[in-house]
């Protein structure tokens, strides 16, 4: 029997922690793996700048080193902070949610754009998508202007960017926070496209991992 | 509770369906949709051409109009056939095989090859990857020339080949035809790098578009 | 002496075909090839879906294997259906006037722009260009929202089209249908740089390749 | 009626200027325009480095200049110098036989490669590529060694490199010097591929756009 | 000791070669090479075409070759006029100020903007950086219809065409005309970014050229 | 008077240090800012992973915070840890010695190549440069199979790993580690080509930023 896969959100706001947890609820099957949602002590409230990530990432190398029994990880933050040394110094699949999201929308549709909670965001998300090369079919990044908090709750400032994405040509959207989980389903019905939730893109990527015999 | 997820082989070769089957087993959980594995009695013996591929594309739509409970469909030929089509024609999400293998590769290293059947697959997987936008990261392509027959027991050709592609950097491996399925873990140990079976790949991202609430 | 270069025109709209033997008188020249433009009698009214694209492409090749003693062929629709295929399974050149148009723009103009008739057909196009990896000189698609019939006349949507295309930087313009052939002139005359007719460009690559002696 | 298309040879090696002049005869049909070769006196007799083509320039500007009756200019060195110049400075359409030929080769084949004369010209052209955005599909280029004087004779060593290309997945051939035009056929018979003649193919290009009504 | 960088104005206008040579002086150290700002007196009043710019090519190779004591060169006009020329024909470093006011904003910021004089230059300017293929992380250029003289003085237009691109996500700006040195310092305290002047960027790199041991 | 360039070694090995003080006294001159180069005491002996990479990053910027009154920073380590979170939390100028090395050798040639010590990181180094957006033009990596300490004194490998980069067409070499700056002078002598120091390339760029008026 396999391990946990183990999704860390690595900044210390427990009800973020939670929301992913409630979403990733239909992820749970019988004969599957374990989900279990973690939240990093140390983290700070909210990780908004390439130094909050940086700070998380010696922290989360060592909670997963004390978790030698998980299948796979999952990094919860769109930032995808340390995926690559947690990569380098892991035996186990790592998935950060920035590139499952991404290669998960580049399934659904021919181009793609990204809701992010604020405008700061959006250069530091396109810089990753240029380091990962996936720039070509991306349509833009545009920002809903709000809190982490406001976001769970659909308003009409996701739904209005996500329009403007739409209009430019995305054919498949991507929530550009791990704490949106809630407006996926209310969005994809009103705009009509598909919508990922990032979190569960990367846990079905982790599925896949471990399931694969 | 939502319809199954149709797995369509396009081409006739009933074992290489059964094949599929057996690869997909681990994926059937408890409370999850069910996978139903299909063969397209129209379809030729094998896709080896573009034209087999064209052919293939309007009996396709026809069986899966005549399933309209499917909650989606995974293409299972690594030319993707009709894959733009069918998504243009129906109203469920569909999977090729070799998008969704090339886009779970990415989501396990940095850079991919891929291991073709035959020399003559090569340049037509390279056009589609171009067509894709996924070009940047992959390494190339290396054929092991086998029959489809001959390819499901992992023979050293075959690892021979992933180990060319490892020597120029690919950090991941997909298998480029949809009947390699029981080479994938005897190369991957061989190899220690991860393979990707796609038709399991593209599984799972249509678990995932199907499970997300 | 050489055979005919083949013009097919894959729709049913017999009309469209004449329009085009227009359009191409200038390019039969004594002593070069005839220049004969067909109608696809299985093919749809328009080609206004890949699925019409789709269809086409077997009764082309049938078609134009009971002419082996055509010199070149031109596929004159827009969406380029069944080029690849055509070329993989017949001895003679084959053109699609998508990508003949634009290679015939970019010998023009550091950038060019297209015209398309319709909003749903610019993403389509959009796709074909990347796969042929030509989009780096693409400024953009502009649509006339025009039916086949009424763009044969250059009405003022078509200028206006553009016009928009010249104002972001295109150097040249292609006219990204079969049926615009008689809106050429005018357009040019009215704009002030090169206006594309693709099946004129491709007839021309046609005439290169049959008389290279 | 029309004026001529001035086929401009901007080395002062008039046997060059011959050798284009007898390549392009077939392109020179009853009613359509004439194609006059001519040498500029004023150049060296061969261009061999980017000095050389600078000092062309002017030259041909002023050439050009004297023949206000030209329906379009092709100039006929593989350097393409002055091309983007004379676009700005003359009102009639100016082909250069690189871009040119490339853009018939990617009419032909999926990926392309070229033969060149020597090294110290490959890096010159790949720079050229890059700047027309067409690196994309070219597959890499390959020198014969040869003199200008001997690349008229089709010896082995083109053949040769034509051989290395196709087995890099070149699917046709530019001939990248003017003065290979002898060459083209025998090479395209021996290696089974469309091998171009980049002058050919630019007053391909150039009839296009005197004949387009 | 090594001989003098030669900054080489290829106008005419001495007012512009003695903006530069104020600009430069923060540049001439103790220690240091000398810094020799020319003007070439062959040179049109402006360089404001492709023809003036290839016509300066020759007239600067001479001048060059009678100075053999240089020990590094910079081209002062925006164009990069014979930039690649001057490389192949004299062994001393040769630096374009586009070139290295380019690479002195990608130093600095991820994504750069380019304020032009006028709309006139934008499209020769952005084929440019195609042909050096850094187009990957500009924003745009920007033209703040100012005549040379004009942009001396830092007017409103300058800043204008700034926060426009600033808008865009520069985050950081080149000034693309070698006469505007003087703006430099008050655009960059009015936008809060790196505003890059680019003969001082090239003489930066053409320092580290001669100094490195 | 401005204050310092500071040089950061984030390593704790203070021979590479004190080799990069040396390989830097050409850069200070008189009237020009003093350059100081800085140990990091919280460093490994030596960064040879991303793990190493992320944990220098806090300290780093620590040290950096106490000392207000530099002008402009270099992170003297080839995988420029922690640069974009340097340049996002200090207020002054941040270069990372990879990122300047390539700037510096674009500017000397068509084509780079970079001299890595071992296999291990070229894979890290790629991947930069595609962040980086900088790919283009690069020719490849060869590793030189040296210890840091083994590479100071310019062996035979590092020649050879020289030579196989400029027969694939490199024009430029860029040393891939801070402390090979010894070996800079005689592989130039001996290769032909330009050869960066990485370090030297930042502290032109930052004398570049500081000296501007």
């Amino acid at each position: 029997m396999s391990g946990p896969i183990l999704v860390l959100n690595p900044n210390s706001n427990a009800e973020v922690t939670a929301g992913l947890d409630r979403a990733l609820a239909p992820f749970r099957l019988g004969g599957g793996p374990e989900i279990e949602c973690l939240t990093l002590a140390e983290g700070p409230f909210g990780v908004e700048s390439r130094r909050d990530g940086d700070a998380v990432i010696l922290p989360m190398l060592a909670l997963l080193r004390s978790r030698p029994e998980a299948a796979a990880v999952v990094v919860a933050c769109y930032s995808d902070p340390g995926v690559e040394t947690l990569r380098e110094q892991l035996a186990v699949p790592v998935f950060g949610i920035q590139e499952a999201g991404v290669l998960a929308a580049l399934a659904r549709a021919d181009r793609f754009g990204v809701i992010a909670l604020s405008e700061a965001s959006i250069a530091r998300h396109r810089r990753r998508l240029r380091g990962l090369g996936l720039l070509e079919r991306w349509v833009g990044e545009e920002a809903a202007a709000l809190s982490v908090a406001e976001s769970a709750h659909a308003p009409a400032t996701l739904e209005e960017a996500g329009r403007r994405l739409t209009a430019r040509g995305a054919g498949a959207l991507v929530l550009g926070c791990a704490g949106m989980a809630e407006a996926r389903g209310p969005l994809e019905a009103a705009l009509g496209v598909p919508v990922i939730e990032p979190t569960q893109a990367a846990v079905a990527l982790a599925l896949h991992a471990v399931l694969a015999p």
